[in-house]
Protein backbone atom coordinates (compact mmCIF):
# COMPACT_ATOMS: atom_id res chain seq x y z
CA UNK A 1 0.00 0.00 0.00
CA UNK A 2 3.26 2.23 0.51
CA UNK A 3 2.69 2.64 -2.97
CA UNK A 4 -0.74 4.63 -3.24
CA UNK A 5 -0.52 8.61 -2.73
CA UNK A 6 -3.97 10.00 -1.93
CA UNK A 7 -4.73 12.64 -4.41
CA UNK A 8 -6.20 16.10 -3.11
CA UNK A 9 -10.45 15.35 -3.48
CA UNK A 10 -12.45 11.76 -3.19
CA UNK A 11 -11.49 8.42 -3.27
CA UNK A 12 -13.62 5.81 -2.14
CA UNK A 13 -13.27 2.32 -0.26
CA UNK A 14 -15.86 -0.16 -0.92
CA UNK A 15 -16.43 -3.38 0.91
CA UNK A 16 -18.50 -5.71 2.64
CA UNK A 17 -19.15 -6.31 6.37
CA UNK A 18 -16.00 -6.70 8.54
CA UNK A 19 -14.05 -6.94 4.59
CA UNK A 20 -11.10 -4.84 5.73
CA UNK A 21 -12.29 -1.53 4.46
CA UNK A 22 -11.85 0.83 7.54
CA UNK A 23 -8.77 -0.56 8.21
CA UNK A 24 -7.56 0.12 4.44
CA UNK A 25 -8.70 3.47 4.24
CA UNK A 26 -7.72 4.63 7.94
CA UNK A 27 -3.86 3.49 6.88
CA UNK A 28 -4.76 5.47 3.37
CA UNK A 29 -4.71 8.62 5.44
CA UNK A 30 -2.31 8.07 7.75
CA UNK A 31 0.33 7.01 4.96
CA UNK A 32 -0.55 10.48 3.83
CA UNK A 33 1.57 11.93 6.34
CA UNK A 34 -0.96 14.53 6.66
CA UNK A 35 -2.86 15.44 10.15
CA UNK A 36 -6.08 12.45 10.29
CA UNK A 37 -9.68 14.04 11.31
CA UNK A 38 -12.18 11.14 10.87
CA UNK A 39 -15.62 11.98 10.70
CA UNK A 40 -18.13 9.48 12.19
CA UNK A 41 -21.72 9.16 10.87
CA UNK A 42 -22.55 6.42 13.09
CA UNK A 43 -24.57 6.89 15.91
CA UNK A 44 -24.54 4.00 19.26
CA UNK A 45 -28.29 3.44 19.34
CA UNK A 46 -27.94 0.45 20.61
CA UNK A 47 -25.67 -1.67 22.46
CA UNK A 48 -24.32 -3.37 19.47
CA UNK A 49 -23.52 -0.49 17.84
CA UNK A 50 -21.38 1.14 20.43
CA UNK A 51 -19.08 -1.48 20.85
CA UNK A 52 -18.65 -1.58 16.95
CA UNK A 53 -17.50 2.25 17.24
CA UNK A 54 -15.22 1.80 20.74
CA UNK A 55 -13.60 -1.14 18.78
CA UNK A 56 -12.83 1.37 16.18
CA UNK A 57 -12.14 4.49 17.99
CA UNK A 58 -9.18 2.36 20.44
CA UNK A 59 -7.39 0.93 16.81
CA UNK A 60 -7.37 4.65 15.53
CA UNK A 61 -5.88 5.88 18.76
CA UNK A 62 -5.45 9.63 19.67
CA UNK A 63 -3.57 11.07 17.19
CA UNK A 64 -7.12 11.45 14.88
CA UNK A 65 -9.45 14.37 15.27
CA UNK A 66 -12.70 12.99 15.45
CA UNK A 67 -16.22 14.57 14.56
CA UNK A 68 -19.41 12.94 15.00
CA UNK A 69 -22.24 14.35 12.37
CA UNK A 70 -24.83 11.37 11.74
CA UNK A 71 -26.20 14.15 8.99
CA UNK A 72 -25.16 17.42 7.43
CA UNK A 73 -22.32 15.11 6.12
CA UNK A 74 -21.37 17.71 3.39
CA UNK A 75 -21.48 20.68 6.00
CA UNK A 76 -18.80 18.70 8.26
CA UNK A 77 -16.67 18.08 5.71
CA UNK A 78 -16.43 21.86 4.31
CA UNK A 79 -15.59 22.87 8.24
CA UNK A 80 -13.07 20.04 8.61
CA UNK A 81 -11.14 20.41 5.47
CA UNK A 82 -8.26 22.74 6.92
CA UNK A 83 -4.90 22.99 4.64
CA UNK A 84 -2.51 19.94 5.78
CA UNK A 85 -5.33 17.91 6.73
CA UNK A 86 -6.31 14.47 5.39
CA UNK A 87 -9.89 13.40 6.28
CA UNK A 88 -11.72 9.74 6.30
CA UNK A 89 -15.24 9.82 5.96
CA UNK A 90 -17.02 6.24 7.76
CA UNK A 91 -18.96 5.63 6.57
CA UNK A 92 -21.80 6.57 3.70
CA UNK A 93 -24.10 3.63 4.34
CA UNK A 94 -24.69 4.75 7.92
CA UNK A 95 -25.27 8.11 6.36
CA UNK A 96 -27.84 6.99 4.51
CA UNK A 97 -29.58 4.78 7.03
CA UNK A 98 -29.91 7.77 9.47
CA UNK A 99 -30.99 9.88 6.34
CA UNK A 100 -33.59 7.09 5.61
CA UNK A 101 -34.46 7.25 9.66
CA UNK A 102 -34.90 11.28 9.47
CA UNK A 103 -37.30 11.50 6.82
CA UNK A 104 -34.59 13.42 4.20
CA UNK A 105 -34.56 13.31 0.49
CA UNK A 106 -31.64 11.64 0.22
CA UNK A 107 -31.12 12.55 -3.59
CA UNK A 108 -31.14 16.43 -1.88
CA UNK A 109 -28.65 15.74 0.56
CA UNK A 110 -26.71 13.54 -1.62
CA UNK A 111 -26.20 16.70 -4.12
CA UNK A 112 -24.82 18.64 -1.14
CA UNK A 113 -22.56 15.64 -0.27
CA UNK A 114 -20.95 16.02 -3.80
CA UNK A 115 -20.91 19.45 -4.06
CA UNK A 116 -18.95 19.88 -0.96
CA UNK A 117 -16.41 17.16 -2.41
CA UNK A 118 -16.09 19.06 -5.75
CA UNK A 119 -15.36 22.04 -3.69
CA UNK A 120 -12.34 20.35 -1.21
CA UNK A 121 -8.88 20.87 -1.61
CA UNK A 122 -7.65 18.36 0.79
CA UNK A 123 -7.43 14.32 0.41
CA UNK A 124 -10.56 12.72 1.60
CA UNK A 125 -11.30 9.17 1.73
CA UNK A 126 -15.37 7.94 1.85
CA UNK A 127 -16.23 4.82 3.43
CA UNK A 128 -19.27 2.42 1.94
CA UNK A 129 -20.37 -0.78 2.31
CA UNK A 130 -21.69 -2.92 -1.08
CA UNK A 131 -24.94 -3.99 0.08
CA UNK A 132 -26.32 -5.30 -2.91
CA UNK A 133 -24.91 -8.65 -3.92
CA UNK A 134 -27.40 -11.03 -1.80
CA UNK A 135 -30.72 -12.28 -2.75
CA UNK A 136 -33.78 -9.39 -2.72
CA UNK A 137 -34.57 -8.10 0.58
CA UNK A 138 -37.74 -9.09 2.08
CA UNK A 139 -38.62 -6.14 3.72
CA UNK A 140 -39.94 -2.72 1.31
CA UNK A 141 -37.26 -0.92 3.63
CA UNK A 142 -34.54 -2.97 2.97
CA UNK A 143 -35.14 -2.86 -0.87
CA UNK A 144 -35.36 0.92 -0.38
CA UNK A 145 -32.30 1.01 1.67
CA UNK A 146 -30.21 -1.02 -0.67
CA UNK A 147 -31.69 1.00 -3.79
CA UNK A 148 -30.39 4.32 -1.70
CA UNK A 149 -26.97 3.30 -0.44
CA UNK A 150 -26.23 1.83 -4.58
CA UNK A 151 -27.41 4.84 -5.64
CA UNK A 152 -25.41 6.87 -3.84
CA UNK A 153 -22.26 4.61 -3.70
CA UNK A 154 -22.55 4.82 -7.35
CA UNK A 155 -22.31 9.11 -7.26
CA UNK A 156 -19.88 8.96 -4.59
CA UNK A 157 -17.44 6.55 -7.31
CA UNK A 158 -18.18 9.19 -10.03
CA UNK A 159 -16.85 11.87 -8.35
CA UNK A 160 -13.95 10.27 -6.82
CA UNK A 161 -10.67 9.92 -8.09
CA UNK A 162 -9.56 6.72 -6.80
CA UNK A 163 -12.42 3.92 -5.50
CA UNK A 164 -11.28 -0.24 -4.18
CA UNK A 165 -13.15 -2.85 -3.48
CA UNK A 166 -11.87 -4.43 -0.17
CA UNK A 167 -12.15 -8.43 -0.32
CA UNK A 168 -10.93 -9.91 3.39
CA UNK A 169 -8.70 -7.04 3.83
CA UNK A 170 -6.97 -7.33 0.21
CA UNK A 171 -8.05 -4.08 -2.18
CA UNK A 172 -9.21 -4.46 -5.89
CA UNK A 173 -8.89 -1.20 -7.97
CA UNK A 174 -11.74 -0.27 -9.34
CA UNK A 175 -10.91 3.34 -10.54
CA UNK A 176 -7.54 4.87 -10.72
CA UNK A 177 -7.09 8.37 -11.41
CA UNK A 178 -4.55 9.10 -13.94
CA UNK B 1 -15.36 2.54 -21.85
CA UNK B 2 -14.47 3.83 -25.78
CA UNK B 3 -11.79 1.06 -26.03
CA UNK B 4 -14.23 -1.85 -25.54
CA UNK B 5 -15.08 -3.25 -28.72
CA UNK B 6 -17.99 -5.66 -27.79
CA UNK B 7 -17.59 -9.34 -30.45
CA UNK B 8 -19.53 -11.24 -31.73
CA UNK B 9 -21.28 -13.54 -30.05
CA UNK B 10 -22.63 -13.12 -25.86
CA UNK B 11 -20.60 -11.04 -23.41
CA UNK B 12 -21.98 -11.10 -19.78
CA UNK B 13 -22.40 -8.00 -17.44
CA UNK B 14 -22.51 -9.03 -13.47
CA UNK B 15 -23.38 -6.96 -10.43
CA UNK B 16 -25.17 -6.47 -7.37
CA UNK B 17 -28.45 -4.20 -7.64
CA UNK B 18 -28.11 -0.77 -8.23
CA UNK B 19 -24.70 -1.45 -9.13
CA UNK B 20 -25.09 0.52 -12.21
CA UNK B 21 -24.73 -2.85 -14.65
CA UNK B 22 -27.69 -1.77 -16.63
CA UNK B 23 -26.19 1.40 -17.89
CA UNK B 24 -22.97 0.16 -17.61
CA UNK B 25 -24.83 -2.37 -20.43
CA UNK B 26 -27.00 -0.51 -22.31
CA UNK B 27 -23.42 1.94 -22.61
CA UNK B 28 -21.76 -1.20 -24.33
CA UNK B 29 -24.45 -1.92 -26.84
CA UNK B 30 -24.77 1.85 -27.37
CA UNK B 31 -20.90 2.04 -28.35
CA UNK B 32 -20.92 -0.76 -30.80
CA UNK B 33 -23.00 1.58 -33.02
CA UNK B 34 -25.62 -1.01 -34.03
CA UNK B 35 -29.54 -1.01 -33.93
CA UNK B 36 -29.84 -1.60 -30.41
CA UNK B 37 -32.66 -4.34 -29.27
CA UNK B 38 -33.39 -4.42 -25.55
CA UNK B 39 -35.07 -7.83 -24.30
CA UNK B 40 -36.61 -7.63 -20.97
CA UNK B 41 -37.50 -10.39 -19.02
CA UNK B 42 -39.34 -8.48 -16.08
CA UNK B 43 -42.81 -8.35 -15.39
CA UNK B 44 -44.62 -5.90 -13.66
CA UNK B 45 -46.19 -7.89 -10.74
CA UNK B 46 -46.39 -5.11 -8.64
CA UNK B 47 -46.22 -1.23 -8.74
CA UNK B 48 -42.68 -1.59 -7.33
CA UNK B 49 -41.49 -3.07 -10.42
CA UNK B 50 -43.73 -1.11 -12.41
CA UNK B 51 -41.67 2.06 -11.39
CA UNK B 52 -38.38 0.38 -12.05
CA UNK B 53 -39.03 -0.94 -15.54
CA UNK B 54 -40.39 2.81 -16.36
CA UNK B 55 -37.34 4.17 -14.65
CA UNK B 56 -35.53 1.73 -17.29
CA UNK B 57 -37.07 2.49 -20.13
CA UNK B 58 -37.34 6.35 -20.17
CA UNK B 59 -33.47 6.09 -19.49
CA UNK B 60 -32.95 4.29 -23.00
CA UNK B 61 -35.24 6.38 -25.06
CA UNK B 62 -36.62 5.79 -28.16
CA UNK B 63 -33.92 4.45 -30.36
CA UNK B 64 -33.98 0.55 -28.82
CA UNK B 65 -36.53 -1.77 -29.74
CA UNK B 66 -38.19 -3.42 -27.15
CA UNK B 67 -39.05 -7.38 -26.94
CA UNK B 68 -40.66 -8.49 -23.37
CA UNK B 69 -40.00 -12.10 -23.23
CA UNK B 70 -40.26 -13.70 -19.74
CA UNK B 71 -39.43 -17.20 -20.03
CA UNK B 72 -38.62 -18.48 -24.18
CA UNK B 73 -35.46 -16.25 -23.77
CA UNK B 74 -33.57 -18.12 -26.39
CA UNK B 75 -36.16 -18.26 -28.78
CA UNK B 76 -36.57 -14.66 -28.32
CA UNK B 77 -33.09 -14.03 -29.06
CA UNK B 78 -32.64 -16.17 -32.07
CA UNK B 79 -36.08 -14.36 -33.36
CA UNK B 80 -34.05 -10.80 -32.64
CA UNK B 81 -30.72 -11.33 -34.07
CA UNK B 82 -31.19 -9.60 -37.16
CA UNK B 83 -27.59 -9.08 -39.08
CA UNK B 84 -26.69 -4.84 -37.81
CA UNK B 85 -28.31 -5.25 -34.27
CA UNK B 86 -26.90 -5.88 -30.78
CA UNK B 87 -28.75 -7.19 -28.05
CA UNK B 88 -29.10 -6.59 -24.57
CA UNK B 89 -30.77 -9.13 -22.13
CA UNK B 90 -31.75 -7.40 -18.81
CA UNK B 91 -31.69 -9.58 -16.73
CA UNK B 92 -30.81 -13.21 -16.35
CA UNK B 93 -32.09 -13.24 -12.32
CA UNK B 94 -35.46 -12.06 -13.58
CA UNK B 95 -35.44 -15.14 -16.09
CA UNK B 96 -34.55 -17.76 -13.22
CA UNK B 97 -37.10 -16.28 -10.85
CA UNK B 98 -40.01 -16.16 -14.08
CA UNK B 99 -38.60 -19.63 -14.79
CA UNK B 100 -39.38 -20.73 -11.27
CA UNK B 101 -42.15 -19.58 -10.58
CA UNK B 102 -43.34 -21.28 -14.10
CA UNK B 103 -42.33 -24.57 -12.40
CA UNK B 104 -40.19 -25.13 -15.67
CA UNK B 105 -37.04 -27.46 -15.37
CA UNK B 106 -34.11 -24.49 -15.26
CA UNK B 107 -31.41 -26.55 -16.08
CA UNK B 108 -33.18 -27.42 -20.05
CA UNK B 109 -34.00 -24.39 -20.25
CA UNK B 110 -30.35 -23.08 -19.58
CA UNK B 111 -29.27 -25.39 -22.20
CA UNK B 112 -31.63 -23.58 -24.69
CA UNK B 113 -30.27 -20.14 -23.77
CA UNK B 114 -26.34 -21.60 -24.35
CA UNK B 115 -27.28 -22.99 -27.66
CA UNK B 116 -29.09 -20.24 -29.04
CA UNK B 117 -25.76 -18.10 -27.84
CA UNK B 118 -23.67 -20.29 -29.39
CA UNK B 119 -25.74 -20.06 -32.60
CA UNK B 120 -25.67 -15.92 -32.96
CA UNK B 121 -23.85 -13.59 -35.00
CA UNK B 122 -24.83 -10.52 -33.31
CA UNK B 123 -23.53 -8.78 -30.13
CA UNK B 124 -25.20 -9.67 -27.37
CA UNK B 125 -24.72 -8.16 -24.06
CA UNK B 126 -26.34 -10.41 -20.84
CA UNK B 127 -27.19 -8.35 -17.39
CA UNK B 128 -27.20 -10.48 -14.38
CA UNK B 129 -27.58 -9.97 -10.69
CA UNK B 130 -24.24 -11.69 -8.34
CA UNK B 131 -26.91 -12.72 -5.59
CA UNK B 132 -24.58 -15.11 -3.63
CA UNK B 133 -22.56 -12.73 -1.38
CA UNK B 134 -24.48 -12.63 1.62
CA UNK B 135 -25.80 -14.94 4.54
CA UNK B 136 -27.43 -17.90 3.89
CA UNK B 137 -31.09 -16.93 3.14
CA UNK B 138 -33.09 -18.33 5.49
CA UNK B 139 -36.01 -19.64 3.43
CA UNK B 140 -35.94 -22.88 0.83
CA UNK B 141 -37.08 -20.71 -2.13
CA UNK B 142 -34.16 -18.08 -1.23
CA UNK B 143 -31.55 -21.04 -1.31
CA UNK B 144 -32.56 -22.41 -4.54
CA UNK B 145 -33.03 -19.44 -6.05
CA UNK B 146 -29.13 -18.44 -5.26
CA UNK B 147 -28.51 -21.95 -6.46
CA UNK B 148 -29.66 -21.66 -9.97
CA UNK B 149 -28.90 -18.28 -10.25
CA UNK B 150 -25.47 -18.98 -9.79
CA UNK B 151 -25.66 -22.06 -12.05
CA UNK B 152 -26.93 -19.79 -14.26
CA UNK B 153 -24.23 -17.32 -13.91
CA UNK B 154 -21.61 -19.91 -14.22
CA UNK B 155 -22.87 -20.82 -17.53
CA UNK B 156 -23.33 -18.37 -19.54
CA UNK B 157 -19.97 -16.52 -18.04
CA UNK B 158 -18.25 -19.50 -19.84
CA UNK B 159 -20.05 -19.29 -23.09
CA UNK B 160 -18.62 -15.58 -23.18
CA UNK B 161 -16.28 -13.90 -24.82
CA UNK B 162 -16.34 -10.82 -22.07
CA UNK B 163 -17.68 -10.60 -18.60
CA UNK B 164 -17.30 -7.85 -16.25
CA UNK B 165 -18.73 -7.51 -12.94
CA UNK B 166 -19.47 -4.04 -12.17
CA UNK B 167 -19.56 -1.83 -8.47
CA UNK B 168 -20.88 1.64 -8.07
CA UNK B 169 -21.20 1.32 -11.63
CA UNK B 170 -17.00 1.00 -11.98
CA UNK B 171 -16.55 -2.61 -14.15
CA UNK B 172 -13.96 -4.62 -13.38
CA UNK B 173 -12.89 -7.53 -15.69
CA UNK B 174 -13.33 -10.87 -15.05
CA UNK B 175 -13.18 -12.45 -18.92
CA UNK B 176 -11.66 -10.45 -21.96
CA UNK B 177 -11.41 -11.87 -25.39
CA UNK B 178 -8.00 -12.79 -26.82
CA UNK C 1 -5.68 -21.17 -15.34
CA UNK C 2 -2.52 -23.65 -16.39
CA UNK C 3 -0.41 -20.78 -15.36
CA UNK C 4 -1.08 -21.06 -11.58
CA UNK C 5 1.86 -22.37 -9.77
CA UNK C 6 0.72 -23.57 -6.53
CA UNK C 7 3.16 -22.24 -3.91
CA UNK C 8 4.07 -24.38 -0.70
CA UNK C 9 1.82 -22.72 2.27
CA UNK C 10 -1.71 -21.77 1.99
CA UNK C 11 -3.93 -19.76 -0.79
CA UNK C 12 -7.40 -18.21 -0.26
CA UNK C 13 -10.10 -19.10 -2.77
CA UNK C 14 -13.18 -16.50 -1.71
CA UNK C 15 -16.22 -16.07 -3.19
CA UNK C 16 -20.55 -16.54 -3.36
CA UNK C 17 -22.96 -19.26 -2.76
CA UNK C 18 -22.90 -21.00 -6.18
CA UNK C 19 -19.63 -18.92 -7.68
CA UNK C 20 -17.81 -21.97 -8.91
CA UNK C 21 -14.82 -21.09 -5.95
CA UNK C 22 -14.89 -25.34 -5.37
CA UNK C 23 -14.39 -26.22 -8.53
CA UNK C 24 -11.80 -23.08 -9.34
CA UNK C 25 -9.93 -24.61 -5.80
CA UNK C 26 -10.07 -28.20 -6.87
CA UNK C 27 -8.50 -27.41 -10.05
CA UNK C 28 -5.41 -25.58 -8.41
CA UNK C 29 -4.67 -29.00 -6.30
CA UNK C 30 -5.29 -30.92 -9.34
CA UNK C 31 -2.72 -28.69 -11.44
CA UNK C 32 -0.24 -29.16 -8.99
CA UNK C 33 0.03 -33.19 -9.97
CA UNK C 34 0.40 -33.90 -6.39
CA UNK C 35 -1.86 -36.37 -4.18
CA UNK C 36 -5.11 -34.20 -3.80
CA UNK C 37 -6.41 -34.51 -0.05
CA UNK C 38 -9.45 -33.15 0.38
CA UNK C 39 -10.58 -31.83 4.16
CA UNK C 40 -13.92 -31.64 4.47
CA UNK C 41 -15.29 -29.50 7.49
CA UNK C 42 -19.04 -29.70 6.26
CA UNK C 43 -21.49 -31.76 8.20
CA UNK C 44 -25.13 -33.51 6.44
CA UNK C 45 -26.95 -32.19 9.18
CA UNK C 46 -30.03 -32.31 7.22
CA UNK C 47 -30.96 -33.13 3.51
CA UNK C 48 -30.43 -30.53 1.72
CA UNK C 49 -26.77 -30.24 3.21
CA UNK C 50 -26.22 -34.27 2.52
CA UNK C 51 -27.07 -33.41 -1.16
CA UNK C 52 -24.33 -30.32 -1.44
CA UNK C 53 -21.57 -32.94 0.20
CA UNK C 54 -22.70 -35.69 -1.94
CA UNK C 55 -22.55 -33.56 -5.32
CA UNK C 56 -19.06 -32.20 -4.16
CA UNK C 57 -17.98 -35.40 -3.70
CA UNK C 58 -19.08 -37.17 -7.44
CA UNK C 59 -17.43 -34.58 -8.84
CA UNK C 60 -14.17 -34.99 -7.14
CA UNK C 61 -13.68 -38.83 -7.88
CA UNK C 62 -11.72 -41.51 -6.42
CA UNK C 63 -8.22 -39.92 -6.71
CA UNK C 64 -9.32 -37.77 -3.76
CA UNK C 65 -8.24 -38.74 -0.02
CA UNK C 66 -10.90 -37.47 2.22
CA UNK C 67 -11.12 -36.08 5.18
CA UNK C 68 -13.92 -35.06 7.67
CA UNK C 69 -13.41 -32.96 10.24
CA UNK C 70 -15.82 -30.17 11.38
CA UNK C 71 -14.10 -28.35 13.98
CA UNK C 72 -10.05 -29.19 14.68
CA UNK C 73 -9.21 -28.18 11.46
CA UNK C 74 -5.78 -27.18 12.60
CA UNK C 75 -5.11 -30.89 13.75
CA UNK C 76 -6.17 -32.21 10.56
CA UNK C 77 -4.02 -30.07 8.64
CA UNK C 78 -1.21 -31.27 10.93
CA UNK C 79 -1.84 -34.97 10.45
CA UNK C 80 -2.60 -34.70 6.27
CA UNK C 81 0.38 -32.38 5.53
CA UNK C 82 2.82 -35.30 4.35
CA UNK C 83 4.98 -34.69 1.27
CA UNK C 84 4.19 -35.00 -1.76
CA UNK C 85 0.29 -33.85 -1.30
CA UNK C 86 -1.44 -30.63 -1.86
CA UNK C 87 -4.66 -30.11 0.48
CA UNK C 88 -7.71 -28.49 -0.10
CA UNK C 89 -9.92 -27.61 2.60
CA UNK C 90 -13.36 -26.93 1.92
CA UNK C 91 -14.85 -24.38 3.69
CA UNK C 92 -13.39 -22.33 6.29
CA UNK C 93 -17.58 -20.65 6.56
CA UNK C 94 -18.92 -24.06 7.18
CA UNK C 95 -16.19 -24.37 10.49
CA UNK C 96 -17.03 -21.40 11.60
CA UNK C 97 -20.78 -22.24 11.77
CA UNK C 98 -19.51 -25.53 13.40
CA UNK C 99 -17.56 -23.62 16.03
CA UNK C 100 -20.52 -20.96 17.14
CA UNK C 101 -22.57 -24.10 17.34
CA UNK C 102 -20.20 -25.87 19.58
CA UNK C 103 -19.87 -22.94 21.46
CA UNK C 104 -16.07 -22.56 20.86
CA UNK C 105 -13.65 -19.71 20.81
CA UNK C 106 -13.30 -18.52 17.37
CA UNK C 107 -10.54 -15.87 17.36
CA UNK C 108 -9.14 -19.18 19.92
CA UNK C 109 -9.72 -21.60 16.83
CA UNK C 110 -8.40 -19.26 14.41
CA UNK C 111 -5.06 -18.75 16.30
CA UNK C 112 -4.68 -22.38 16.18
CA UNK C 113 -5.74 -22.61 12.20
CA UNK C 114 -2.80 -19.70 11.54
CA UNK C 115 0.13 -21.45 13.23
CA UNK C 116 -1.01 -24.78 11.44
CA UNK C 117 -0.55 -22.93 8.69
CA UNK C 118 2.72 -21.29 8.91
CA UNK C 119 3.87 -24.52 9.93
CA UNK C 120 3.15 -26.59 6.75
CA UNK C 121 5.19 -27.47 4.19
CA UNK C 122 3.03 -28.16 1.41
CA UNK C 123 0.24 -26.64 -0.96
CA UNK C 124 -2.94 -25.49 0.66
CA UNK C 125 -6.50 -24.19 -0.66
CA UNK C 126 -8.43 -22.92 1.68
CA UNK C 127 -11.93 -22.03 0.50
CA UNK C 128 -14.17 -19.57 1.69
CA UNK C 129 -17.35 -17.86 1.22
CA UNK C 130 -17.50 -14.04 1.38
CA UNK C 131 -21.14 -13.55 3.27
CA UNK C 132 -21.00 -9.46 4.03
CA UNK C 133 -22.46 -7.81 0.40
CA UNK C 134 -26.08 -7.94 1.30
CA UNK C 135 -27.74 -5.88 3.94
CA UNK C 136 -27.50 -6.34 7.40
CA UNK C 137 -29.03 -9.61 8.58
CA UNK C 138 -32.01 -9.26 10.94
CA UNK C 139 -30.73 -11.79 13.26
CA UNK C 140 -28.32 -11.18 15.82
CA UNK C 141 -26.50 -14.44 15.10
CA UNK C 142 -26.79 -13.84 11.42
CA UNK C 143 -24.60 -10.69 11.86
CA UNK C 144 -21.95 -12.47 14.58
CA UNK C 145 -21.73 -15.48 12.08
CA UNK C 146 -21.02 -12.37 9.16
CA UNK C 147 -18.60 -11.04 11.74
CA UNK C 148 -16.63 -14.27 13.18
CA UNK C 149 -16.28 -15.64 8.84
CA UNK C 150 -14.84 -11.45 7.81
CA UNK C 151 -12.70 -11.90 10.44
CA UNK C 152 -11.18 -15.46 9.90
CA UNK C 153 -11.34 -14.44 5.99
CA UNK C 154 -9.19 -11.73 6.76
CA UNK C 155 -6.69 -13.72 9.12
CA UNK C 156 -6.42 -16.58 6.80
CA UNK C 157 -5.98 -14.11 3.63
CA UNK C 158 -3.11 -12.11 5.13
CA UNK C 159 -1.51 -15.41 5.99
CA UNK C 160 -1.92 -16.66 2.62
CA UNK C 161 0.45 -16.34 -0.58
CA UNK C 162 -2.18 -16.04 -3.15
CA UNK C 163 -5.85 -15.16 -2.78
CA UNK C 164 -8.56 -14.81 -5.49
CA UNK C 165 -12.09 -13.86 -5.86
CA UNK C 166 -14.08 -15.65 -8.02
CA UNK C 167 -17.43 -14.70 -9.59
CA UNK C 168 -19.47 -17.07 -11.98
CA UNK C 169 -16.61 -19.43 -12.28
CA UNK C 170 -14.26 -16.43 -13.10
CA UNK C 171 -11.45 -15.82 -10.89
CA UNK C 172 -9.98 -12.39 -9.74
CA UNK C 173 -6.70 -11.72 -7.88
CA UNK C 174 -6.50 -10.50 -4.80
CA UNK C 175 -3.26 -11.38 -4.04
CA UNK C 176 -0.06 -12.72 -5.64
CA UNK C 177 3.07 -14.32 -3.72
CA UNK C 178 6.20 -12.61 -4.75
Amino acid sequence: MSNVTLPIGPSLVLGGARSGKSLFAENLILNSGLKPVYIATGRAFDEEMSERISIHKDRRGKNWETVEEPLALGDALLQAAHPGRAILVDCLTLWVTNLMMAGANIDTECDGLIAALNDLHVPIVLVSNEVGLGIVPESKMGREFRDYAGAVNQRVAKASKNAWFVVAGLPMVLKSRI
